[in-house]
């Protein structure tokens, strides 16, 4: 299977260079990037006044919340899980989770989104609707034990299952990580077993750090030490870990991260919804931490919009430090795509020769991204995942024309608007 | 003409009830809402599984700025304006004016805007843009005399010259009003004459207020006063001002405005793009404040989505005050619509019988805006102006399918891009 992209502006390389050229794509590779590549392809697109970009990697989210979405809002933190999230989560049954999940997908899909990272339940659902709508996702199940021996044995299954299920699955697009909750919400015992299995399997860490400044007073009571400083004198913090938020992070911790090799995987919606703070941007990336992006779930953001996303980021950190030079276009693209790709050791999130085909057109025939200037600012601060018209994953067109190929999108739909009138 | 809009979800009245209704409209008003309506209609939609919804007010914008888009961003304020900006301002002659306010205005079309605040110059090209649209919009001249007589006094001729253009247009959807650029850049003279020609000719104002720090400062040291202080002295401050930004308020001057009716315009994106600060949003409605909500220009943006704008606001205020409950998706709804209006003594930005026929339909048949459980969070919070499907502005069908029927969308895109490739 071969794929040309033709007469497009091509976002190339690491370094974001904006040029006009043809992408050649054989089997799930970009094998050639060039002016007027004179080569046959099972199929052509036309991009001609069009953006072809890397795909988007949203570095955190709970797919299968999608289905929450709307149900509340404006809410104080625990007055949201305690009475709206956690009642309506514990009616979640395997078949809610696959067309939940089925949604979220849908929905990163047509807003460009190539691959991302999930925690929740019922994985196993999650893993058959990613693998049916050809999209690409690490998944984890959400281990939370409490400091509860019975729990952590049952959370320990839960994952051992999910890890066994992923494998037997066998598809070049799902891949298993661990996710213990967050430090607060499990045991260093649990943690412990984790780094171990981690360390042994090869498999990636996911896991929440620092998020509200309540969770890092409870650490600090507990242990006596914030957050990252507990974890990394357990021999948990090492460049496996991709750590959604941290919010709320000392400079002892910041400096940590940067020496452990973690990622931190910004979710600013969610972070600005649910109040939770703004994370300090400017200090992770002066002190050379990865930082990547994520939508976190439905339920606190309320969409999966990775464009979106791009935007908030910039603004919020503009406003917070006062400083309009801070968090760049530039910079903000790279971490919706390539940190993202870095994070997961995935050769993806860039568009070069060699790298996985995961490639999103955007249509700039519309009136907010003309005149054409800079491509890069257009997509940061213009645009929105709507102007998506194709997304390319492990070398398949996934969507063309805003098309899903993959998954009957009206089906979805319905189903899901069934689910939840029968829920609440 | 009479038009039919069935089976939608409508948003009704000045409480934001959400019900299925049908919506009638003869010539330029809503003459009927219920169930069922057993009326003939020249034309009939079918919304069923959409969303009939006021149509937004865009209360600050610089319209012709789209043609800037994306030439400077991520810049210092004055190094941005300086260096990027207004050399190419100093380039742009009335045909530049008219093209670029097309592309502005097919923007907010586009996204789900009905009526647009505008300040800017060749404004006699704006009315022309807006008229053929079938756009509505109060168009003003911005008037800055830097303390200068003879500056004063060309401000003052092409004030009126517009004023003069605009009356003899007769349209029914163009207004005129007076635009002072700010009390930084606008003589008391000038000043002073403003609010003289608004009481005899019954127009209102628009004018930039306390944008920056050191705006404030300046005013401070020139006058002695704080800006809203300095403009309350001069008896400049009626429920005819319509004022941008108010960023930098002191409790007094939050006062003052709640009690000489003064509108405040928040523009959150250009105001966290630009580093200027987060407005009071909390202060200004606890002390009863007219707050609507503008896009501000292009080139500090730099999109015109209203859609879009409505999540900024709502989340900047949220993680400023790190309080979840505050700039709740009611509130913010209205901000967007209703006090618009009420800004303009507009009987518009909202749905009940006798108001203007001034109404958009989202489509609601999407991934990220399913499944459908609160209306309002998911147009606030997931949706974006991609998902304005139909434009009806007085009574008359501007966007159907996404497509305008007022204006040749292609050609304006070619003509916005020889402009600015010819300019820079
Ligand atoms: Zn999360
Ligand atoms: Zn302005």
């Amino acid at each position: 299977m071969s794929i040309l992209i033709k007469n497009g502006y091509v976002i190339y390389g690491d370094n974001l260079e904006v040029i006009k050229a043809d992408v050649y794509i054989e089997n799930n590779e970009i094998s050639k990037i060039g002016k007027d590549l004179n080569v046959g392809a099972d199929y052509v697109i036309d991009a001609k006044g069009k953006v072809v970009s890397p795909g988007f990697i949203n570095a955190h989210t709970h797919s299968p919340m999608v289905i929450l979405r709307g149900l509340a809002d404006d809410l104080a933190l625990m007055e949201w899980l305690q009475n709206h999230i956690w009642p309506i989560e514990r009616k979640l049954k395997p078949d809610h989770i696959y067309w939940g999940a089925l949604l979220g997908v849908l929905e990163m899909i047509k807003s460009g989104t190539t691959t991302f990272v999930d925690m929740y339940f019922h994985m196993e659902e999650v893993a058959k609707a990613v693998e049916k709508a050809g999209m690409r996702a690490y998944l984890s199940y959400g281990m939370a034990d409490l400091g509860n021996e019975e729990k952590r044995n049952t959370e320990i299954k839960e994952t051992l299952k999910l890890l066994e299920f992923i494998e037997n699955l066998d598809s070049p697009r799902v891949e298993f990580l661990f996710g213990p909750h967050a430090p607060y919400t499990c045991s260093p015992e649990l943690l412990g077993w984790v780094r171990e299995k981690a360390d042994e399997t090869g498999k990636k860490i996911t896991i929440h750090i620092s998020e509200t400044r309540d969770e890092v007073r409870q650490i600090k009571e507990k242990y006596g030490k914030t957050p990252v400083e507990f974890l990394d004198e357990l021999g948990f913090l090492k460049d496996d870990v991709v750590a959604a938020h941290g919010v709320w992070l000392s400079d002892k911790e910041v400096k940590i991260l940067a020496e452990k090799g973690v990622t931190i995987v910004h979710n600013p919606a969610s972070n600005m919804k649910l109040a939770s703070g703004v994370m300090p941007l400017k200090k992770l990336l002066d002190a050379g931490v990865n930082v990547a992006l994520g939508t976190d779930g439905a339920a606190s953001n309320n969409n999966l919009d990775m464009v979106e996303e791009m935007k908030l980021t910039s603004l919020l950190h503009k406003v917070h430090d006062l400083d309009p030079t801070v968090a760049d276009a530039g910079t903000i693209f790279k971490i919706a795509s390539q940190n993202g790709a870095k994070a997961l050791n995935l050769n993806a999130g860039v568009i070069k020769e060699g790298a996985l085909a995961d490639i999103v057109i955007f249509d700039f025939n519309k009136p907010h991204l003309r005149p054409i200037t800079n491509v890069i600012s257009h997509i940061v601060y213009s645009a929105n995942g709507s102007d998506i018209e194709t997304t390319i994953i492990d070398g398949k067109i996934v969507m063309l024309d805003r098309e899903v190929l993959t998954v009957d999108e009206e089906k979805v739909l319905d189903k899901v608007q069934e689910i939840i009138d029968e829920l609440r």
